[in-house]
């Protein structure tokens, strides 16, 4: 064992700890408290693994999975932006940026290299694992926030062609997956959980 | 899609976020709160993921990742055993038995078996990737709590003998892993953190 490579590793690890501290505006199902980002990763990687028939191409399910293990953890420093807030939106690639080279940074040069550029293919969809797990991205947040009878969505007076907008891109991932989406947003208006 | 298929799925997936309520002993970082179910698993794959170089044997990222993901689902049933609780060890395999059957029985057939099989790999060291998944379950509350200057250990009165019994597979899944953890519980008697 390299102890340096190990030692920078483990300093990694520690760092991420801190992601468990970092809430989100949406609350865990049967009306509890706000969910973190590390509930929100580990939800979504499981996800990635029971829903990867859906997925449009095929993928590397570790790789997709790495990547929505780590896509928040830049909040550790820019905290979490809401998907639905404007101002927040603008400044958050340059926030998250900085927080991307000092938290990789941390590793050992070649998992450094490794990681950074599966967090860059998650924000860019440059990939199918990227775009699949975006997809669950966008998908998680919306289950839980339709079976709290879009409480979420309410609190913050959103409208629908808000939320029509942000799961636009989940069909980039899964086409099947979008149209679930899309019906449960239309469900959502019906009940009145989402202005029109 | 078939739809009935997808309602099953999505059915456990909602299920899956009851994790995030039950609460282990372990303290985050930093002398934070007690760590969830969820949090742990997530913080586990991401290790798994990062340290394979150090697993004895060569294995698949995604089933061992995945294994770690779903090892404490039962515990939404079962509730956490404490590590060094030797009435709860005493009747946890029966009631985790029960919670795997239900839990798993909410996923479509060959969904059930696939995690089924996880699950039981995991419990019974059966395979590499469950071997090097069992390795992180030890060392990721190991890192914390060393963080913490052993504070669990010191709030139950552990011995170094328990821990030391607890650690010793962690080698059959990383030798590197097992030599790092017992030099870790070293410095930790000689602080006073661990009785001797």
């Amino acid at each position: 064992m390299d102890r340096e490579r190990f030692e920078k590793q483990i300093q990694f690890i520690l760092e991420a700890d801190k992601e468990k501290n970092i809430l989100r505006q949406t609350h865990l199902s049967g009306h509890g408290r706000r969910e973190n980002d590390a509930e929100h990763a580990w939800h979504m990687a499981l996800m990635i693994y029971l829903l990867r028939e859906y997925a449009n191409e095929k993928i590397d399910l570790a790789r997709a999975m790495m990547m929505a293990l780590i896509h928040d953890i830049v909040e550790i420093d820019a905290g979490d932006t809401y998907a639905y807030d404007e101002q927040g939106l603008a400044t958050q690639k340059e926030r998250e940026e900085r927080a991307a080279e000092r938290i990789f940074g941390l590793l050992p040069d070649d998992q450094r290299e490794e990681l950074r550029t599966l967090f860059e293919e998650f924000e860019s969809y440059a990939t199918p694992e990227a775009r699949f797990a975006r997809s669950m991205d966008n998908f998680q947040p919306l289950l839980l926030n339709n079976s709290n009878e879009g409480s979420d969505w309410k609190e913050h007076g959103i409208r629908r062609s808000q939320v029509e907008k942000r799961h636009e891109n989940t069909a980039l991932g899964s086409r099947e997956i979008a149209g679930y989406s899309m019906a449960l947003i239309d469900e959502n208006v019906k009940k009145g959980n989402l202005i029109k």
